[in-house]
């Protein structure tokens, strides 16, 4: 399982009851935050998220509508005595920032804290079950996106049918990892008869903001959602490229070509209340395009 | 006229739909901030206070529910291509925080901006209609209230009654300060035959976070509205003082013994989600005390 849910899909001046950039990602294990713009403390209240499961947040650059609720949220922490560590990855400048914050505003971290400076493209996250890595988009500062990808999980054991085999325990690991097993009294049991396929890893892709860049669709290649930026309806191209930004179009493009099953897109600029003509254009591109709905949980 | 607009009445952690501090003054002439928590500019946008007019920002102390929101308000302000001056007063080291910030997220400040760090108690603003002045409260880093007063205005004249009697307009202004007038022809006009006097000044103070403190008594004695913090009920005496906070009881002790008009409690703990014992608590001290609402205006 993999989900996400849009905490915030404005651009940068809150407006029409829209918040800045934030979303939680859910795996089976806790629950990651991408972007933290002010507010993303309330919204998680809003929509009922469970903030002690959010372990990792990940900052994908300094423009104020990515980051001004970071402070709040860690404050927060602190003051509800958190005793989960918590992980946060962003621009190495952020953490003089935080550490200035905390002492002005005397804030004491109770619990394990752990600032990570992201300084390349690559690898930030792995565990048993799932993969974070960033890359750079082109932004008018700094700016990275994020991909997590879950891993491919071993088969499943049908335990009843495995039973029916006097199949001993240890040979479940060679189970598991779809190898056939030969029992003592030389009975070769074919690995399909006693497992399944565990569902196919899922993977969604982050881009933050972003110039129309293709050069990111080999980041993203295949990815089963991606939430890309567009700030602004085709027809201000222009205006998205001079500000480092996207377009509709753009982005349904990048889509297109990374061969995405399904497109997000938010980030949506404050000069327009409506944004369904954003998704009509993507869908001219890109028919798998939706734009994006705070409090909604897409399925991944 | 003056009036109180309370976008947050809460306590340091989010809670029950209720934000963090932070409340619009309305004068004739201009709109005030007195602290700016986090999410206090979309709460600007929903209660549709004009953000344009609010020229002068005020901040009790750096705790965290008391300015987080601040940075994002100045931003927006900046994207927004405001051109009105803003004048933010506040502890000193706000100053770099904000200066720092302005750096790393490549905010440039349009308008012509004015920090004004507070060292001090006494005068901070006077403009021809109104002063605004600010005193120490106990709390566990340094931390002010604010106070504001409108002047005294002249009285008016009645325009009918002044023409009736031939009064050139060069006696208007001995008019307007209460002062009688003689005519060329030596007719002596008392001044209450064509004037009246003008409604009276008003006052409103708010105490910021604060110790249960007798000595602010003196500085808020009479003031039309007093807008108190009361963290706590009054049975969490103890935790109150040992957080540097004050109760229900309290704050009603304070208004009651400062002869005030009308007393606003707010700064509500996020572990009660119903604030109408806090009133009821409040009431058994002083009968004109109420639990702040947010998206209220109270009339001064």
């Amino acid at each position: 399982m993999l989900g996400v849910t849009i905490l915030g899909n404005n651009s940068a001046i809150p407006a029409h009851g829209r918040h800045p950039t934030a979303q939680i990602i859910s795996t089976q294990d806790d629950l990651l935050l991408f972007d933290c713009g002010e507010g993303t403390q309330i919204q998680i209240l809003n929509y009922k998220i469970r903030r002690s499961r959010i372990n990792h947040i990940f900052i994908s650059h300094l423009h104020g509508d990515h980051y001004f609720g970071l402070i709040g949220l860690l404050s927060s922490f602190a003051l509800l005595n958190r005793v989960q560590p918590l992980h946060v990855y962003g621009p190495a400048a952020l953490q003089g920032l935080l550490d200035q914050q905390f002492q002005l505003s005397e804030i004491h971290i109770p619990f394990p804290y752990h600032f990570h400076a992201i300084e390349k493209d690559g690898l930030l996250l792995e565990t048993p079950n799932y993969i974070v890595s960033c890359f750079s988009t082109k932004h008018r500062i700094e700016c990275r996106g994020f991909i997590i990808r879950q891993k491919k999980r071993n088969r499943k054991i049908l335990k009843n049918r495995a039973d029916s085999r006097d199949i001993p325990f240890n040979l479940y690991a060679l189970l598991q990892e779809g190898k056939d097993v030969t029992l003592e009294n030389g009975t070769v049991i074919k690995n399909e008869e006693v497992t399944i396929a565990s569902p196919p890893p899922k993977s969604y892709a982050f881009t933050a903001d972003t110039l129309f860049d293709p050069s990111l669709i080999e980041q993203i290649q295949g990815v089963d959602l991606l939430y890309h930026e567009a700030t602004y309806p085709h027809a201000l191209a222009d205006k998205a490229s001079a500000r480092f930004h996207s377009t509709t179009k753009e982005a349904a493009e990048i889509a297109k070509r990374a061969g995405v099953k399904k497109l997000l897109i938010g980030h949506f600029s404050a000069k327009f209340d409506d944004t369904s003509a954003f998704e009509e254009e993507a869908k001219e591109v890109f028919p798998y395009s939706e734009a994006a709905i705070e409090g909604t949980t897409y399925l991944v």
